[in-house]
Order: structure tokens, then C-alpha cells, then sequence
């Protein structure tokens, strides 16, 4: 099992390129997956309250530790604030109650899933909360009168109590990002953001290079994970696994198409968090470290870049663009 | 003259569609066309610390106002924060500086020209003060800690003062706005921003509307006002005088080119604010609230967005993408 390359963060903490995402796992196959994972190799484990597997993903980390597997600390654990905990009075339950679900007593990263503020959900009445609508036909979100600045205070609080080792941001357009490093005490360890060929995210890269933030890529594959959800921008755009660019590519360096999108952000010093529920997939992917790309080739995929973005909160609400 | 149409602003104010841009009007002819325009009907007169102009648009007003042209309360004056005047000590003080310059005093509406703090420069070493650098080779911009929150609230305090009526935001994202509306105890009134046929800023302008923001268009002409400082975007797209589409849309309506440009904008309530050095064409521009363009013909004309900015400050400095 090679050693996996990781970067430094402001902390002084490790922070592998090459992690485990866990969007849409299935509760049911989660505990095995992540506990897999760290059998492979894995270090990194990005998972949210919103996901719905915390629990779940706890449970593959204890088996692996009581195995032996790893030790904790060997493991960057991951877990993101929710938009409906943005309130100074909400932020540490809402971090306990993760930490509780993973079964660890601190994390590693802890994001501001969204710069996206909802009324609150009683974790007795809906968990995950997910998005807070008034209940009327035409189903209008209730936003909440929280503005960033006070969740940040609230999130560094979590680093003083030792609940919380790096906190991070998400999601978030570069004027919030120069905004919040004017104000923030503790200042955001990690940016993890959509970034993929068709949506390279060259400007938003360069602004948090320049303030010391690293960059984590969600959706490296593109449209493929948003296929049943973004239907309408996935339709604009080919698969990046049959993509002749990268195809052609994956062919010389004898790898597949996952593994160059991959190694087209982690060469950059971009963390990936793919999924996979195939192991020989989990495999592929974490060995992307494993070969370099051409300049050429990278110019290549960047040529590819569309803008074209798959999250974007706004196709629910118009309140909610933040990215326009 | 025919009589303007306006929009009523959130403090009951009336503002109107269509206004006159001061932006790179020159110091030795900005007192005639700002008389001129008055003396043509113009009713809005947008200008900015920044643009080094306010004191001579002042002496144009004054001129009108004397000869009985207009009364000061029938004339919407607009003034900027500029970046280097963020911090809550000096907002005062700049809004004064404008508000003597200009001979008025209060501001119809005041607006904080970019979401970027930049380092104080005194007024008696350099006015307008332009952008901070720190004088190295490389010519560094120093940001300063001022966060857009802190800015805002010295900003509501000029209205408390009864100094401006009217507070406002400009080239701000989405997230940036939503935010603010978060904790904005007045909230903005207006938000002016870069928006023409080849970026035409719904999502944005469908936020601005769910939050009760009136828009103001600027750079309505698109790439014309920018050749010789954004020329790599100006090279990508023809100009939107010569375009066919609208052209063609000009010469069924026996109107011209820049006047369909215009109405494209403020037949859908946003304003305009458009400028010329030719009395001919200030009243071309003024009168393009005199004839409506069709559904079908605004949809021709939504087709031309390619999302293309001109105005961005990523290009001075990675930390400003404010955009990204």
C-alpha cells in the first residue's frame, strides 16, 4: 500500500489528497465502505451531517481502529454544519451531535456545509433536517436572519473547545471568501468547492492560493454524480469517462478516465474526495497519485473547462444564487 | 419633454429609469454635460468618488439649479464609497468629502462602490486615492481588515445622520447579498452592477427582485465603454451597436441601435444609466422609454449572454475575484 501524499495545513495537521466522499452513500453499505476504505488505504473521510450516514460511517471507523486497521489520528475525519445550525446557539449541538454519530471526540475538519442560512429543525422532529420550507403548496424556504460572520464566531469557538481541529468553508463565491478573511480570528483551513474539467474554477483556485487555503474538489467526475438530480445541465455535457480528451489520455499512461480527472486536480495540489461502491473502483481512484500528466495534458483537459456548474442552490430558490 | 418613468424605492423615494453615467467623464466638460443633461430632461445623475468628476458635476448641477432648470429635490444624486474608505472611521468623512464636492446636502442615494477594503489613503496625499499599492516592483494591492458588515453598518449610520437617504450595493455577488440581508438593519435600497446582452445576470437580477432590490444596469453598451482597459474581453465579441440581432431590432422600430440596447433593460424595471459626450445621442438615450420591444424580441436578445464580464477586478489581483 503506498503512502499517500498529503499537504500542510495552516494547523500543522496532514491533509491527504486523495480522500473517501460520502455523498450518497446508503446508510446500509456505509459502515463496510468506510471501514473497505481504510483497509485500501484511505485516510480521509469527508462526511456531513446532511448525509444522512454518520453513524454509519462512525461504525466502519471504530471497526477499523478496534482491528487495528488504524489509529485515529491516522485518520482525517470530516463533518460539515448544516444550513438549518447556522445560529450562534445551534453550532456546537449540532457539532456534538456528529461527533457523537462518528464516535470520535473531535474532528479533523469541520466545514460550513453552505454559506446558506435556514430556520432551524429540531433534530427531534427531522434528521438530517435537510431544506426548511413553510409548509405551504407552493413550498417557500424560510431562510434565517444569520449572517455568516456570527456562524464563523461560532466555529472558531468549536476550535477553542477542542471539539474541532481545522474549520473550513463550502460552497462558497470568492467576495464571501476575501469578506471572511478580513474578519475571521481563526481563518478557514480548507475551501472544499464543485471542480471538475467542465467547471475548473481557475479564479476561485488562484483567490484561495493566495489567502493559504487549500482546495478540496467535489464532483470530480463531473456530471456523473448528478445524473436523476441536474438533469437538465448533465444533458449539456458528455461523460467524463467516455470523453475522448480524457479517454485518449487514460490510454497512454495505461490508467482509466477516473484516474486523469483525478490526477488533473490532485497534481495541482487540488484534494479529491471520489466515491465508489466497487472496491476495485476505491482501488483506482486512490492510486491516482500514482502516475503525473503532462503539462501538455493537463492544458489539454483545461481546455475543457465550460463553467458549467451542477450545484447550484439556486434552481431552488432565487434567493439562494449565491454564486451569481 | 416627455416625463420620465421612475421606480418607488423601499424609502418612498422615486427613481429613475434611465439617468446619466459619469463614469470617465472628463473634468473639463463634466460641468456642461451635467447641465446639459438636466437641461434635456435627465433626472439621475450617477457619479462616484472615484471617478475624480464630483466637484465640476456639482458646479452642472448648481448651474441648473440656479437658472431654475430643476429644484435639488427633483434630481436623484448619486454618489460611491470608494474601497479605500471602508473602515468605519472614514466612511464619514468620504461621504462628506463627495457631498461638498457635489454642493448638495444629503445623497439620494449612496452606495458602496465594490465589496473591497482597501488601505486608507489620505485624501491631501492623493484624491481620488485609485487603488493601494504597496510600492514594491510587483506593485502588491494591500487589502485592509475592514469586513463588508462593519462598513455596512457606518453606511446605515449616514442615513441615521440624515446624509444620504438612500444606502446601496454594487458589484456584489449573490452570496455576498444574501448575506447582507441577513443582517442589513436598512436594508439596500438599489444594487448597480455590470449587466448588458452578453451577460445578462438573471439569476442575479431574480435574486436582487426576491430581496426588493431595484437593479441598475451599468456598462449597458457592453464592450464599447471598455475598449483599451478590458481589451482580451472586448476581443471576444462584436460590438452590440453593429450586432444583427439588435440592429435589426433598431430598424423595425426606426429607433437606433443603443436605444433598443437600453430598453432591453429598462422595459423589464431595471434601470440604465448610459453616458455620451453628444447632446444628440443623450437624447436618443433618454428616449428609449418611447416605444416597447416585444416578448420576441427581448428573448432574441436574452440569446446573446455568454456570461462575458468586463469589469473584473480578479485581473488586478488573484484575492479579488469576487465573482469567482
Amino acid at each position: 500500500m503506498p503512502a499517500q501524499q498529503t499537504v500542510k495545513l495552516p494547523s500543522g495537521d496532514e491533509y491527504p489528497l486523495t480522500g473517501l466522499g460520502l455523498w450518497k452513500v446508503p446508510k446500509d453499505s456505509c459502515a463496510e465502505l468506510v471501514y473497505t476504505s481504510l483497509k485500501l488505504g484511505y485516510r480521509l473521510l469527508d462526511g456531513a451531517a446532511d448525509y444522512g450516514n454518520e453513524e454509519e460511517s462512525g461504525q466502519g471507523l471504530s471497526r477499523a481502529i478496534q482491528e487495528g486497521v488504524v489509529e485515529r489520528k491516522d485518520v482525517t475525519v470530516v463533518s460539515k454544519l448544516w444550513n438549518t445550525d447556522h445560529t450562534s446557539e445551534h453550532v456546537e449541538d449540532a457539532c456534538r451531535r456528529s461527533l457523537q454519530d462518528w464516535g470520535v471526540d473531535y474532528f479533523d475538519v469541520y466545514y460550513i456545509h453552505m454559506p446558506i442560512s435556514l430556520k432551524y429543525v429540531d433534530p427531534k422532529v427531522r434528521y438530517p433536517p435537510g431544506w426548511s420550507y413553510d409548509g405551504t403548496p407552493n413550498g417557500q424556504l424560510i431562510l434565517e436572519d444569520s449572517p455568516y460572520h456570527k456562524t464563523w464566531e461560532a466555529m472558531e469557538q468549536l476550535v477553542d473547545l477542542g471539539l474541532v481541529r481545522n474549520i473550513a468553508i463550502s460552497n462558497m463565491p470568492g467576495g464571501m471568501i476575501m469578506d471572511l478573511m478580513r474578519y475571521a480570528r481563526i481563518k478557514p483551513a480548507v475551501l472544499q468547492v464543485e471542480l471538475h474539467p467542465y467547471h475548473s474554477q481557475n479564479n476561485l483556485v488562484n483567490l484561495a492560493r493566495a489567502f493559504d487555503i487549500h482546495v478540496t474538489a467535489y464532483s470530480s467526475f463531473g456530471p456523473t454524480s448528478w445524473i436523476g438530480i441536474s438533469d437538465k445541465v448533465v444533458a449539456k455535457c458528455e461523460s467524463l469517462f467516455t470523453h475522448k480528451t480524457i479517454s485518449n489520455i487514460a490510454k497512454t499512461h495505461n490508467v482509466t478516465s477516473a484516474q486523469v480527472t483525478l490526477r488533473w486536480a490532485t497534481q495541482r495540489g487540488i484534494s479529491v474526495i471520489p466515491k465508489s461502491s466497487s472496491e476495485k473502483r476505491l482501488k483506482e481512484n486512490l492510486d491516482n497519485e500514482s502516475f503525473d500528466l503532462t503539462h501538455e495534458e493537463i492544458a489539454e483537459i483545461d481546455e475543457l473547462d465550460r463553467g458549467l456548474r451542477f450545484a447550484d442552490p439556486a434552481a431552488a430558490d432565487p434567493r439562494l444564487a449565491v454564486y451569481a
